[in-house]
């Protein structure tokens, strides 16, 4: 009665048992890998080494929290008017990790692999030109090098340093992550204005180094800030600021309306 | 220039550092904390003990998945159509994870602090007594007793004595998960019937016992949830059912369509 | 080939024809039915009388928008986030729409509905005792009662007159209506304190006139609202306050990190 | 004390009175607007001709609903799982309305513009011309026309003519409208395949003549959406398929993990 069409690899749950990508939840699972090694096999189909489990773990912690930034002051927002949907708080903060903050990770990620697809596996000299050019390009069409530059961390990213450091520990290959160092030398060499790498670029490179594709590495993104959103929300119901930043904001707005032409 | 009242302890961003409750993010958190205890820290506002880490860890990893669940299925239709963004997919994904299904951990907590309020903090005795007349009443009342019964694990949840083992191994105090436990043969006894402490009852208690008051725990069973998703939507682009399982069900739907009254 | 439980009688596509509510659309709704009418008729499964249609326009056009409220500013700084998506924008603006806010549409029809319920349906008399024996048990159960006083409108909510007044015209029954006026008045007469009946408590007993139940009641709270964000994002797109209000959120905030006490 | 940056046109509230673009709430537009007209007013701030809105109108209720889509599916599962929130189930429904499917609307929108931005306002040879050029492009590219095409309705989309005559009567310049017939055209020419012109694209089009930017026409298709969802909601409620689907995809399901390789 199974439908060839309707399958999952990811989940199943029995009377007796629930499985996770294969592997009995309960006896192999809990307890026996952590939850950010849960994380990454869920999504890679495969349980990570502990040097790919502890950069991917150390991704996670970099991108969590970053202070009170849009997405959050969202979700405290909206719990503000509706205390009855913790689901409704964290999801309207999620809704704003996308293309502007967050979205980074991703479209680094997407600007390395088309780099790297354009040479060959060893090329390192052919990397350093693919490089030069696809940011020669990108200065030519006036758009911003991905996961370069951060309206706060000017001079440097706090997150990134650290993350190599511990990237390189990780006996991992780095082809994403030598490469944005590679796209930021030549980015300053082109402008004369050095850029720092920053942290939701570096992380989009490891995650990729860590090999997944583009398209899922915003989900860790989202994953990451999850968790600095239930903190978030924890002090908002003990020390409420979405209700006093409304009636703030009410105070202290202009109101500009020009009842503008009317047909009546 | 600064409010008194708009004020955090969670996060701060400078030039130079990024500081998450307290703690410099680089130096202090990224690899010497791993992402589960960065989210305990995110919402306790202290780093876990490794006991507490590990039975913290243990439940997130027992709720993370449980299949094609209605939640999973409406974050994977959400991405059928809206490919431009994951968070909105994500964010579909956990706002089904409310008070039919994973809201039973904040249920199962709240539904034990409150017993607990009711007896001395040493006595045992009066815990059996207290537990006894809120069963009594649950069923006087109608009311289920959250964190007991599932659909499908209709003889024991296969995540529940996994989570007590490692909670006994975890150096805790658990007030909540052995009431728990009482709870369920008061339950038994008066009705005849035993049902199985089910796996989101069993981490709503470990989550308590490891200090969290209610109404935030659900926000770990969001996060764990969310590794899910992730892991669901990484298949969805590769092997998508969302499209197949609408297609289905116009095929399969019957319509019923009464036109009903009209006042034209 | 169609299943039994898997039947609507919403709406259903074929090549030839969309039919919503046993109705084709394109000959018998559009340019037929105002979207005012078909929101009532999706509803509702029937198509109102005039006088209803009135009714409930005035109350969506009541509560379509009330200024930068909280879920206003989430809707906004979504968006500062995330442009690839207006409907994660829009969704978490209706994601604060809840029991703090505009779910008071629905508290106030249940609460009118639980009175209403006690009386015989010929019985003002026993109508006016409901109500005082409603607002007595509320007063002393230290509970609001919902649909009463406005932090704004303090002394006349301007768009409770009017919307009595439009209902007044509508030929329709109001025992909601009628029955939330006793209510008022009796809580006066309680307290010594006269709240006005605020929009939103008017709209829902509005809407209960119109035949719907308590639970759905806030959806046409969504509907109006949603015209609302839509306006608010159409002027963010030009005259963005999102990322300023971020930025000015950053530069007066207070970091109150404690580190806390640590096991490590 | 009021802020420069911090400004809004769209809604004001004071103890006496609300206004919204400049109105008075309860006076000038309760009963005197219709929501429709009101929904215009919001987004374009100015009010509708009785043609204008006509034409508006019809374009919500040509979107409202289209059955069981993904994104209704998505909602009532997400029903299935927190009753609490129903507007959590809307924002699941909304955040489905994306790039797939009625994102089609914004699309038609921008293609058209970009037509029309290469021709002389009044060249009506010059629109021939460009929109073959597009279409021709468009093919070369590989890249589907927005507008063109519908997965059920092969033949003819029912909205579509119907939208066109009240268009017609609306005495309303559409440009876009026309040129999304002349597109159709050169489409058919060019590939000798005649598509239909879709409802999301005909309203799409009808929008755009209506003055609106193609990055806000989607919010109003997300408007006529919400109107659809509320509708399935209610049904929902009363008649019940989330659960059901839920537990017939369960058991449908083949399970197809493969463990994969592991490190451990």
């Amino acid at each position: 009665m199974a439908d060839e069409w309707l399958r999952t690899g990811i989940g199943r749950s029995t009377p007796d048992a629930i499985t996770v990508r294969g592997r009995d939840l309960a006896t192999e699972l809990m307890g026996k890998v952590s939850f950010t090694e849960l994380a990454f096999l869920l999504a890679a189909n495969r349980i990570p080494s502990p040097g790919e489990a502890r950069l991917f773990d150390a991704a996670l912690v970099a991108l969590a929290d970053h202070g009170l930034t849009p997405s959050v002051l969202a979700a405290r927002l909206t719990w503000t008017g509706a205390t009855e949907s913790l689901q409704g708080a964290v999801a309207a903060g999620l809704l704003g990790a996308g293309n502007v903050f967050l979205g980074v990770v991703e479209d680094t990620a997407r600007f390395l692999a088309a780099i790297l697809a354009t040479v060959r596996p060893d090329g390192a000299d052919g990397r350093q030109d693919a490089a030069e050019a696809a940011v020669a390009e990108a200065i030519a069409g006036g758009r911003r090098i991905p996961g370069l530059g951060h309206p706060t961390h000017r001079v440097e990213d706090p997150r990134t340093p650290r993350l190599y450091a511990i990237a390189a520990e990780a006996a991992v290959p780095l082809p994403h992550m030598t490469l944005l160092r590679t796209v930021a030398n030549a980015h300053a060499a082109a402008t004369g204005k050095a850029l720092p790498i920053n942290g939701a670029g570096a992380a989009g490179a490891a995650w990729a180094d860590l090999g997944f594709p583009p398209e899922i590495i915003r989900g860790f993104a989202l994953l990451a800030r999850t968790a600095g959103l239930v903190g978030h929300l924890a002090e908002e119901m003990t020390d409420p600021i979405g209700l006093r930043l409304w009636l703030d904001v009410e105070h202290r707005a202009t109101y500009t309306a020009d009842p503008g032409p009317s047909a009546r």
